[in-house]
């Protein structure tokens, strides 16, 4: 396990880098990332390398025992560039030039942008590829999105299309383009989704947004190439922003050697609604699902964050440091904190690092060395150790995506759906792997699949296998609506999944926000909402009837034996307390065990090899929480003392455990 | 009468087309309208024309006894036609291009756009002028608005000015334009509005909105003359699209044999206010209007709502044939559901049709069926007759635009508050015919005649007229504010009107969302809001004054004899208990049969000629209804069974009932 | 003290001016001001020039003894000026033209611009500049903001900078530019902010504020040196509009010989908040700081305004006197109505005046007169007094820019902050005077100088003099935070003031909207909000601490004995009720009398010389108030009646009291 921290030697005289790094050292830090905006330092004008300050810099970390990561510096072409090629700025959809707002001004579609990434990053990976000080590299900086209409953009956009489908007349079909007389009869006639009008075919947005994803994977790619020629033991990596994007993170990742994230939870704990707490814990399991293993944390809250908008409140005390154990509870294997020092000059100046801008440490840097000084003392009983769970829940951007070009109904949000089913698990103290859909799922005794609105034959073939084999599934509403061009099935819902669910959708009513109600088999009433299908049982049995409106009575909830495994079917969403008791009934079914008396706000994670085992429980809140553990005996490895049946965790607590038996 | 489906036969296998039209016919299906999206299928690339396939599907319907209304395929250049000429896209207020959002993507003033629907009219009309099976046309699609800032929108607003005003200094006097320097010097300055600044001069804004609804209505009648000039025996329609717009539907339809309209009712019954439940039939009132004689609905709801937005509620049990009946009892001749199949494709894929994507039949089309036995068994009863009313309304799309420029105060809203006056007739059983401010007024007993804010001598003349001989007439506060110009006049308001109303306005107060309060001569006391008129009556008497602020005490309702006659003045905008007490009095004064208990929700309207005569009870709402008849012994025409003096209406049950002795 | 309106004679028809200019002085009026939009009239092409109508109008209003100020028309190019040179227009951030709202569609750096104002402005300054009516010049009108990125903007930002940098490295030093690789290697690639993104550099975007404010008060200078050149005897003043604006109106007046403002109090008494009540008294306070003298209101409420946004209230009875009374208690020594005649052409139709359309005098009108004819009645009195006040607040353009660039935390905004440390004055009915805060503030007992952001040694001299001298200073929160260049300082906060302050912030927490409690030495709590510093005193005494939060019990308020003065140091955003309290302690101790009684709503005022003393108050509300005053005999001076203790006020009550001894 690392500590680090996210460091900007260029922003700072030269004269405070030895004293920085020697408390750095002090500090129990022994990773810093460097350079990841510093393209106008490092190339000041066209063809003119200057290097020599960031060779200071790594020496000066180097030695105090510090290694480093280099982030390749494109997220941030420079002024000359961008005057002298206009072209490296995106278009909007009206084609106007999308200015600097000093970040993200490049159109991944460029030609120039790829000349002048190449150059740069290739005198980068030839200076540093063999430094025994530099580690490994970070490519650019949080990719999302790439939104541009620029001549480049529609002339690579046509050659994605003509990869895809030949020729016209195939893609016309494909996308049902004859509706509204939207027909092409040249290849010219093509364009990116120009003027942004919601009202255009949804199988050409879709593609619109593949294609934009790949042109971000494609560019990430390019670089790790780049960087791969030229250096020899050293990892590359990828910081990614929050969810949800555009982009398929996974596709993103697929040139990389593991997933990095960058970590801010919400500070507003005293507005945090229930569902905003969970939310870091998906993002953390949605990262470790990129690669299904752990992965890094580049950079990790130090300080309330603000710039043009308006400042957070600051990091209630202990929360820097039980932040940093819920990433490590969750799979993260270093943790850097964002940033060293605050900026005293530009856009990020009140984005507050470990340090104020006087410099001098204070209550968040001394919570800082707490979790230092802890995460050096249990390396080594965590290296080596992961998060192996029995659960997994099936994410995919293509559902995402296609789910935002047509909302299905008032309040219906794929990511919100989403991190609503991940929650009931939560709070039920069950982990859960979060992997792409197209992803073995073979090892798992219960799969969530949620809204697998678009379908192809593949995924059927999957999940009918997973069942017969013995697995239990979990499908809801909007499944099976659509083929993968978004197009939809003629085929009564839920589509090539009726089998497996022995269920078909007689009708149903996007309810909206009209909150209805459902009757679980075991005679307690939930509120639904969204959406309600009225469902005709044909293999399977009730387990869910609706108890409102005009379809009261009728078939909610279905489970249907199916070869050696069962599928069971949810006909609309929940709410969280409707997961909470479904899902503990299915999960004690399957000799899951469940927690089910955990404070709201209070986390629990495993991680473990074949000899450890690690409970870590963590209080989130700003109050104290008493926590039930399972049955067992438990020892902690921070105090080494017995823990009590009931353990008070303080607010912000932290407690990582080890079963004095096996658990 | 009608009843019939949209269908896009391209949209489909042409293996189904012949198990479509058999079902159709099965169904009660006699007419359909077609083609009216298909240029590009009709006209795949320039002077390419294929009408085999058109011909085909027309041919099959006939042979199952299915009259075809084809529309013209205008509303969707396609992209040849938008790749070779730019300028058939409207440019908005900064001159860029409104790109395709698939539909509506062209500029009514474009030369280009002119020349390519002349061919492709021409040829649609030579090819089916003269086919057995084709009854008639509907022109292009809902045609809304046109604000186009393109060189020819430019070119052709001058050429419009310079007609209206001759010279540039009449029109700098007849606007104002020596106000902030606005004044023109060469014609060359005149411009359409860049910039959507709302600032500008009202009098070139409203000329510019009446340029933009005859650039409209001038390409409707274009599209009329081609037809008629290549078609015999076949009627011109075309389907509008709901309130409110910008253009002028008087002017629109004046080249349409008669008018048709698409009709979405709300299908959110959980939260309508009451003002929504009410709003379908001011359509239907406002349809039957434009030419003074029964309609069509073209697309009638057939199912949820729904693509780029959220899907709206499904349609509640019973809606789907309510709401036919609806139309039916306001005065449509035919009722056409859009669509006969949800499409698989394209933006509108979740507009739900009568049947679902899976294609097999179910409620909704159960619910369709019967309505269309129905139809048929009572269509010899109710062929011929139509919707005769004692009640007026003068609507104006003049006023709608004038007082859009400048709104009055908070709240106040020209269309919904004209809406509410209408509902208070709704709720008391009264029908209204809604008509042109132009029309001829003389055969009503009642007229109400709302927020003329522009006036002219011919319309003063008018209404004294009608008062003078008898009539009752009903004015409003903001009326004979301005000039046709859009220019305040020098009188005191009412203005020109204030000798017919016997009052004077002393002052205004807009009083916006203030609720104040007026007592009504009967001694009970209502709420009102917006504005209020402090009134002076020079020759009227008080039937109304102030409660609260400090114009409590002074006149706010006043009634004038004159003539034969008597006109009311409003000096403030009411609430819809106010309105209904209001005109309950009057109506009963002016012998109109009220029947002021009728529960929220349930409609009554009556189609009679000489002979016949058949009132309609309509229960638009979810629950069950009682409705206390009119004096009279009644039997319903579709259970041949006497009717109770109590008539108990189910959920979206309908009755429509026969006098034993005429009413 | 003069009286006077606003007047479009080029409005009306010719034949009314004589009865006007007669109406007028009958009703008292001295003064009219002319012109200030009819370019197009006094050029109505270009080089043709035509004043005989405005000297007919001249003539006519100087034969009624009614003097004239003339506004040069230069918010108004005409259409001619624009069509011949597009260069007049500004570009938007998109570069985009910003077309005619008919106003205001100017861009400041335009040479065309400049070009033919000073052919304008010299032709009416050589024509008007002897005549013996005319006594001043109005500037242009209303002048604010100057956001334009056109070529002539983005050249006249590069020479700015170049003039106040020197060199690209010293500008890139500044503003730190090495973060996100925004460093300049040639001045071309220096522009605007084009495409608006708030994420840029913050030094960046506030000398881009000061450019644009400095581009606007030149245009000023340079046109207040060609009305110099031409004219003698005659004042040149400008009309602001309200507050907050970028410019720094301090700047913009230092051409003009003294300053006026256009003063439109909400009329929406029935739903104001306390907050909006206060907020015309400090708009006048600012005014009379500019110059720090007293000044004219230009633009007086005569009516309810309205135009393209809905009308407001009519002012409520006795308002429209109320409020000139209320301007000139503050320092007001000519009240201009606007406007005479409510306009029946252009934008402003329902902008009212003193006369309703129809022209004839009613209840608005005749309020006016009863003033016109207090003020003729009361000049000999009032003539030659100012207002002179105890207690400065420091404005500044420069924290208001900075502070919105940058938002400090949810609800905290400067204006707003500022405001209502104002109105806890108001409320204790203690004047202030509103100065630039560079001012000298040597003569005033207390000293409130709120949010210094921003902060040079200059300034911590100034109030270091200040305070060792003698004065009280009161600082807050977010106080030396930057330097002039919107650096962070590398200090502890409050920085270079904290030795002045005694007093360090050890961490702050924003806490935006989440309510703190904070407990003032004598015991009560108070809530604050927005911001939180957590203090540690050096030398100063704990006054107030923390009541909430993980820092309750820490210092919140201090007080610092220094040389002869002492230093208040407040670390949060309090409520009105908490100034309230804390500022009457401070006051009380400096023997600067209050009036805590004083009802809301109810506002007071010295106007005062050597000898002569009258306190005003004024219910500026629409119910009876009852007012203690503070120790001593009045007498009324508008009816001579000695005042009782407690005077009551009727609603919209003014009462000019003259102490009977000297207060």
């Amino acid at each position: 396990m690392k500590v680090g921290v996210d460091y900007y030697p260029e922003h700072w005289d030269r004269a405070i880098w030895e004293e920085d790094a020697a408390r750095m050292q002090a500090a129990g830090i022994s990773l810093v990332r460097l350079a990841e905006f510093a393209w106008s330092r490092l190339e000041p004008t066209e063809g003119q390398f200057d290097f020599a300050w960031l060779d200071d810099a790594i020496d000066i970390l180097g030695r105090h025992d510090i290694q480093v990561v280099i982030g390749t510096p494109t997220a941030t072409p420079p002024n000359w560039l961008v005057a002298k090629c206009p072209d490296v700025l995106p278009l909007d959809n009206k084609r106007q030039p999308v200015y600097p707002g000093v970040r993200l001004h490049r159109c991944y579609n460029s030609p120039s942008l790829r000349r002048y990434t190449q150059i740069i990053v290739e005198k980068m990976a030839g200076h540093y590829g063999k430094n025994p000080h530099v580690i490994g590299w970070q490519t650019d900086n949080e990719m999302i999105g790439n939104d541009s209409h620029s001549d480049a953009a529609i002339s690579d956009f046509r050659l994605w299309l003509q990869k895809k489908y030949g020729d016209l007349e195939t893609m016309n079909r494909a996308w049902g383009t004859v509706v509204w007389s939207g027909e092409y009869s040249d290849w010219s006639q093509v364009n990116t989704p120009l003027g942004g009008s919601p009202h255009m075919n949804p199988s050409y947005l879709l593609d619109y947004k593949r294609f934009c994803s790949d042109s971000v994977a494609d560019f990430n790619r390019f670089q790790a190439r780049i960087i791969r020629e030229n250096c020899s033991g050293q990892f590359i990596t990828h910081n990614l922003w929050g969810y949800p994007v555009v982009n398929d993170y996974y596709d993103l990742f697929d040139s990389m050697d593991f997933a990095s994230v960058d970590y801010y939870p919400s500070t507003d704990l005293a507005n945090d609604s229930k569902s905003r707490v969970y939310h870091g814990a998906l993002t953390h399991d949605l990262t470790r699902g990129l690669k299904q293993k752990n992965f890094w944390v580049m950079e990790q809250l130090s300080g309330t964050p603000g710039c043009w908008h308006p400042m957070s409140r600051t990091p209630y005390p202990g929360m820097i440091r039980a932040h940093a154990w819920q990433s490590v509870s969750r799979g993260a294997d270093a943790i850097v904190q964002f940033r060293w020092r605050t900026a005293r000059i530009g856009a990020e100046q009140f984005w507050h690092g470990l340090h104020d801008h006087h410099g001098k440490p204070g209550r968040r840097f001394d919570e800082f060395t707490r979790f230092s000084e802890e995460a050096r003392r249990l390396s080594p009983l965590l290296d080596g150790t992961s998060v192996v769970n029995d659960v997994a829940m099936l994410f995919s951007h293509d559902q995402l995506n296609a789910l935002t070009i047509q909302p299905q109904s008032d309040g219906f949000d794929y990511l919100a759906n989403f991190k609503q089913i991940h929650r009931a698990f939560l709070r039920l103290g069950v982990g859960t792997d979060v992997i792409n859909w197209t992803s073995d799922i073979s090892r798992y005794k219960l799969v969530v699949a949620p809204f697998l609105f678009l379908i192809n034959d593949a995924l059927v073939k999957t999940l009918t296998g997973y069942v017969a084999a013995g697995g239990t599934l979990i499908l809801t509403t909007r499944t099976g609506v659509k083929n993968m061009n978004n197009v939809c099935l003629p085929t009564q819902l839920p589509g090539p999944l009726s089998e497996l669910a022995g269920v078909l959708v007689d009708e149903y009513d996007p309810v909206g926000h009209d909150t209805q109600f459902v009757s679980l088999a075991e005679g307690s009433t939930f509120e639904c909402a969204q959406w309600c299908d009225v469902l005709t049982p044909t293999r399977a049995e009730t387990v869910g009837t609706y108890a409102s409106e005009f379809f009261a009575g009728r078939s909610a909830v279905t489970r249907n034996r199916f070869g050696n495994g069962e599928t069971y079917y949810l006909g609309t969403v929940l709410k969280d307390d409707g997961y909470k008791a479904w899902f503990e009934g299915i999960l004690t079914g399957l000799n899951i065990p469940v927690m089910p008396h955990l404070p709201v706000g209070v986390e629990v994670s495993v991680r473990a090899d074949g000899e450890r085992r690690f409970l870590f429980v963590l209080n989130l809140t700003k109050s104290e929480q008493v926590v039930e553990l399972p049955e067992g005996d438990y020892q902690s490895v921070l105090s080494q003392l017995a823990a009590p049946k009931h353990l008070v965790l303080e607010a912000m607590g932290v407690e990582i455990l080890r079963s004095v038996y096996k658990i």
